[in-house]
């Protein structure tokens, strides 16, 4: 009874602070942290063997928190344990006057769960809801990977859980019988319009979790015995029950103790400022009803197992890699015999590649990794155990790729680019997060021709390119965009892009393709290549229409014009220097690309407009969506991007000729 | 018995023209529609009523295929059936002939489903998988608004079946109680690069169903009379048992009757040139062995029952609709006493005011329509049930609209503009298929300041640009794009939204904000407004952010600058227009926008490097990732887009006077 006694009197101080702090700050949700005040309580105070100090320990285990927007009960608990927090600019002991600054510019506790401001308690940013489950299973196997013994706690919210992303989590967590993590569903029955449906009943929900392999223990989530009992039956399952699953569905109430203040739901709303004595009072009341009294020990911290982290092999800028000495490596030297190799397999010999020189690179695929070619990486007996097949979920890849990338693992993901657009949303919550994300999207473009405009990524580029626009606090770009046009290049960046601490998506595109470049050429992020170079006018494109591009600029040649051409294989690029090349083209400039405009063509306005002077830029690129062909050159022909028709947009500029 | 032997017969037959017409494209997947053989076979010749002159006659059944590579059987059955189709132009049957052109770029059958290329027997493109039960759902739901008797099927391939999008359609037909819906599961046993997951096993995902609710048939999906059987007894349930939700779980075998030639799973292969005799004889083997013998009148096509659509009213061009008389309408003439509006209050009063002119209208929300103020449209007795309460899953309500889009109907859906980006792949696949969805997405740019960047929509504008830039066959672009900055230009544009046959998004904000303009001023998809005229700088921004510009134009005048303000409401825009007004301001040029780059400004950039001439265009952004605000000012302040940022820009381009 003391522990009960002392988890309510703890509950109710977090729930009090939790409501200040929102009426603090005129927003937040005080109603969904108070239904999850018992639970907290028993994880954070209780069960979860972690440091205060030292929040983000290698060997601590973690939370995470899927319904980010009852954070304030997060808040409240690192508050009165003092936890370490960074806040503007210094690292110390978080204070309750922190807590009350809840949501302010100069806060380093957000709104909802943003690691990157100084709150590394939480593994990723959330907020957009479903996707926590899937983080934690990333956590979890990086954990695995470094032979960590860490449980996971991820706290669910029930309306939340319709979101299919949850039940694509739980599949995988089956897969690959990942039983550190416990899921604990939070059933305060409210979402924010209405109650939740009769499917996110808390009946329903451990009926589908039991469908799914999982035992569930449905608990009152105020019984604070009932708490420690089921997690303590988790920690059994995850030490000795290594082919079974566990799960937690906990019956919540959303404001509890000071729901009659808020009249009704109140989801999102903070208690105001005049009802706020209220409030507390309530909490009090409803804590005295249940026995609540506080007893220094009842409760006793975990210590967090000491672990620590294999030192990551140094990442191999020493070792300087070519895709030659990769197929030497790999017995393929054959493959480049014909003069054509397609960047998409460069893309597997070079993830292969890195497997062996640095141990922290995890690969993922969703069902497609026999023509992705990550299957060379994941068929290789040393780097098989570090390949995660997600099946056809890419919402769960991206997120599980962001949880390793939390757990310190270098991932790289991978399926048709098209498909990739599938995780968007994961992707921006993991660029929120500062994961260091590979991305890596093949079938690129216009390459599924025969496939038709389902298969396509078209705008791909244009999305990717709106978060290169945005600066890390290093100065670069939050993403690279890159689009190879060869398999040297291809390789090249893939290198590249393991060595960048930051994201990248990189094209990897379907067709053998010629090969354009050699191990020799030098690729960087942001870089740019002249191929050839002109007066009359500058042609720009990257990956697939390069080739069309550069067949453009041999025609032109032999009707007395002189095109620069130009491999713009980067996002962001250096502008200014684009710009110069522009005006040593009489300010002439075409752009080719096989996707959308606001994309390659767009950067190039950006960047010409930007620097001020007179230019004609006519942008070439898909202007209709486009229908099945069953040969790429029909698809071009379709869309007017040919070399012919460059060669015409061209002549539109320079009129006909040399100048 | 004869009834099995006709089956098999014909199942043989479509089999063999599947995989003649894959090799004769020399890509496809037949081993995937052999799969489905027996299911179609029974279907499209026995079970479901349609005529195959009028494929898509409103009274008739439906047939979504969710797994869309598997759809030569379709096409076989269609050439067999001699079904309308439009080739080149002109409608006629389709033959044997037209099926062996799968593929080519000449051919209305794409290698995924595309009924805007020719093929209307597909109520939507599908190809992205996990998609086709929500689809299926929003057909139904357009049928029951009509009042017509419609049954869909819906064919799920059980490797597709890990998308979570499927278990969310799941959900949402619970809560409809839709089993005009027959969700199909074809359990082949394979997806792409190895087997399904258990946790895709006929078992497992029939205890999922019945988890969820449904009742289940688990049956052999090449025994004709199971098939039949089941499919009967879901016609019972859509006839009689309203309140039960039923389901078939098929065991079937990849590549039926020519697996060994493929020498394992083949997905994705078709059969080479070399093996096709080889295969086409496996099959007759097969058939043989099962006792196939084909008797005319076993199989018994049955009509669509007589169904029309109600005549829809006639868009409401004839009705001037204005925000005051809609006020008015509803009681609410006080709320532009202040004379401030939210643009998202705006909507949710245009979207009721639609409603009651337009009986197409239907609504969807993912449970935050009371911020999104769909809730005005839900609450109207009237319009209730023409309302579709789509809880936490996006990427459902996406297709649940492009269903109801398809089935007639006018639909509006409606999220904060973050989260429509978790259905970003089911948009496009709604504009592939030429669906006139309408999408509001409301708390954009920095609206949530104090919610963090997890709530923002930073790259909305940057994605939908690029299908903006891509053109239907009448010219017009595929989605428009609008960003109105006050009550008035977002009711006016909410309503040429409904007028116009098109996609489109709209941004809705959330904050209060000045009126600025009035009933009577004229907005158009593609227009703009110059609200001040000057000569010095063009100042353009649009949404939020205009307000800021406004301040801004208003302190430049009082340092003797005149700039010009423009209101850049619509993307596509008239770059010409913009072009000539840029000159007129001595070519100088600053946007602002509370969003990433390659948006708003990019467009302009494109449209003066379009256009030719000397620009300078210095273009202001969202250039970091944000964090929490209590006040959006202390947001605008830490990104550098306040009025005074817009002021100092505009200054370093006039040189700090006028010109």
């Amino acid at each position: 009874m003391a522990f009960a006694a002392s988890v309510h009197a703890k509950a109710a101080d977090l729930i009090k602070l939790a409501i200040e702090m929102t009426t603090a700050a005129d927003s937040g949700h005080p109603t969904s942290a108070a239904s999850l005040a018992h639970l907290v309580t028993v994880l954070m105070y209780d069960q979860m063997r972690f440091d205060p100090t030292r929040p983000a320990d290698p060997g601590a285990d973690r939370l995470v928190l899927s319904e980010g927007h009852s954070c304030p009960i997060i808040y409240a608990a690192a508050a009165d344990l003092g936890m370490t927090i960074r806040f503007g600019g210094a690292t110390r002991p978080m204070t309750r006057q922190d807590a009350l600054t809840l949501r302010d510019l100069h806060s380093p506790i957000d709104g909802h769960p943003n690691p990157a401001e100084g709150f590394p308690f939480f593994p990723a940013a959330t907020g957009s809801l479903g996707q926590g489950l899937s983080i934690s299973a990333g956590l979890a196997l990086a954990a695995r990977l470094d032979g960590i013994d860490r449980r996971v706690y991820c706290l669910i919210g029930d309306g939340e859980s319709r979101e299919g992303q949850i039940w694509e989590a739980v599949d995988f967590m089956a897969d690959y019988r990942l039983n550190e993590v416990c899921p604990i569903f939070n059933c305060n029955t409210y979402g924010q319009a209405a109650h939740v449906s009769h499917q996110q009943s808390p009946d329903v929900a451990a009926l589908k979790l039991k469908a799914a392999g999982f035992d569930v223990r449905v608990i009152d989530g105020h019984d604070p015995e009932a708490i420690r009992a089921a997690l303590r039956e988790h920690a059994v399952y995850a030490q000795n029950l290594k082919d079974r699953l566990f799960a937690i569905v906990a019956r919540t109430v959303k404001g509890w103790g000071f729901q009659e203040v808020m009249g009704g739901q109140g989801h999102g709303k903070p208690v105001p400022k005049k009802d706020e004595a209220r409030a507390l009072a309530a909490v009090d009341a409803k804590a005295k009803e249940v026995g609540a009294a506080w007893s220094a020990g009842d409760l006793q911290l975990k210590a967090p197992p000491s672990a620590r982290r294999p030192t990551p092999s140094a990442i191999m800028a020493h070792t300087p890699l070519s895709l030659t000495d990769a197929l030497k490596k790999f017995g393929q030297e054959k493959a480049l015999a014909k003069g054509v190799l397609a960047p998409r397999k460069a893309f597997g010999y070079a993830l292969r590649m890195l497997g062996h020189v640095n141990t922290e690179v995890v690969a993922l695929d969703a069902d497609v990794g026999n023509s992705t070619y990550t299957e060379y990486f994941a068929d290789d007996p040393v780097l098989r155990q570090r390949f995660f097949e997600c099946k056809i979920a890419e919402q769960n890849m991206i997120s599980v790729a962001g949880g390793l990338a939390s757990g310190g693992k270098l991932p790289f993901a991978s399926t048709f680019a098209k498909f990739l657009t599938r995780g968007y949303d994961q992707l921006e919550m993991g660029l929120i997060s500062r994961f260091n994300l590979k991305l890596v999207g093949t079938h690129t473009g216009l390459g599924p021709a025969s496939d038709g405009p389902s298969q396509m990524s078209l705008s791909d580029i244009a999305f990717f390119h709106a978060w290169s626009t945005a600066k890390q606090a290093d100065g670069k770009p939050v993403m690279y965009v890159l689009n190879p046009a060869d398999a040297y290049c291809t390789f090249a960046l893939i290198v590249a892009m393991a060595q960048h601490d930051g994201a990248c998506y990189l094209r990897a595109m379907r067709p053998d393709v010629p090969l354009l470049y050699n191990d020799k050429t030098a690729f960087t992020l942001g870089g740019h290549q002249v191929l050839i170079e002109g007066k009359d006018v500058l042609i720009a494109g990257s990956g697939y229409l390069l080739h069309e591009a550069k067949k453009a600029v041999e025609s032109l040649k032999a009707k007395g014009v002189n095109a620069t051409l130009l491999d713009l294989y980067s996002l962001p690029f250096d502008g200014n220097a684009i710009a110069d090349l522009a005006t040593k083209n009489g300010g002439r400039v075409v752009t080719v690309e096989d996707n959308f405009g606001g994309s390659f063509g767009a950067a190039v306005a950006d960047a010409l407009t930007a620097h001020g002077g007179s230019f004609t830029l006519k942008q070439m690129y898909v202007s209709r969506i486009p229908k099945s062909a069953r040969v790429p050159e029909d698809e071009l022909q379709y869309l007017g991007l040919t070399a012919d028709d460059i060669v015409k947009t061209a002549q539109g500029l320079t009129g006909g000729k040399g100048r």
